[in-house]
């Protein structure tokens, strides 16, 4: 369309051409979200050391919005980390959410109402 | 007398004693997906091993759910590894998505049209 808009208004074309993918560093890749138009769901890192950081991302659950937990630290406390993970689930099931582990059990990835995890992995060969 | 009335009517209250939440492996907090109902997005997990992979995951992204891509593997080939993000940057550019690098740039995070990445993360203390 811009490039339509450009023929009929008689603009050339090689202003755009250096726009864009120059160069790849994580600044430049990560810079998409740079636009103001609203989202309509967020998808929030956070992390989970001990109990009292659950409320906030049950309440990013409640709210519509992924969370991806790193629960690596707190691993290293079985009882917390049990607590910590059946509370999660609770929360997921409530909500007709959904809660699994990617990796070594690094992260834990939760979903809002009717977002669900697919078990099954997408390439990568066998 | 419930008792009695579950031996006249054949219950048993025993078996549902042990429904919930007795012990908490992968396989018990992860089955909360095994319900029937429709999910409005998926969240995927996929693994880019080389350029042949990217077809599969952008399509994803344009059905409009979000994947986590494992690129670990793909950084040992630097090339391909930018070539790969500049092809994966350009499908979140063109849909209005977002795209993040997780923990170490083990996994990318893509997301579909108006769900964006949260550069805020959330607890972990100090």
């Amino acid at each position: 369309m811009a490039k339509f808009l450009d023929s009929i208004l008689g603009r050339s074309s090689t202003t755009t051409a250096e726009s864009d993918y120059m160069e790849l560093d994580l600044a430049s890749f990560e810079s998409v979200s740079g636009d103001s138009s609203p989202a309509s769901m967020y998808v929030k890192i956070a992390t989970i050391n001990d109990l009292k950081d659950t409320p906030r991302v049950k309440d990013e659950i409640y709210n519509g919005n992924i969370v991806i937990v790193d629960v690596s630290r707190l691993k290293m406390d079985k009882i917390t980390y049990e607590r910590v993970l059946k509370d999660l689930r609770a929360v997921a099931h409530d909500i007709n959410g959904d809660i699994v582990g990617l990796g070594d059990q690094k992260y834990v990835i939760l979903t809002p109402t009717s977002v669900k995890i697919s078990r099954d992995k997408i390439g990568g060969g066998l």
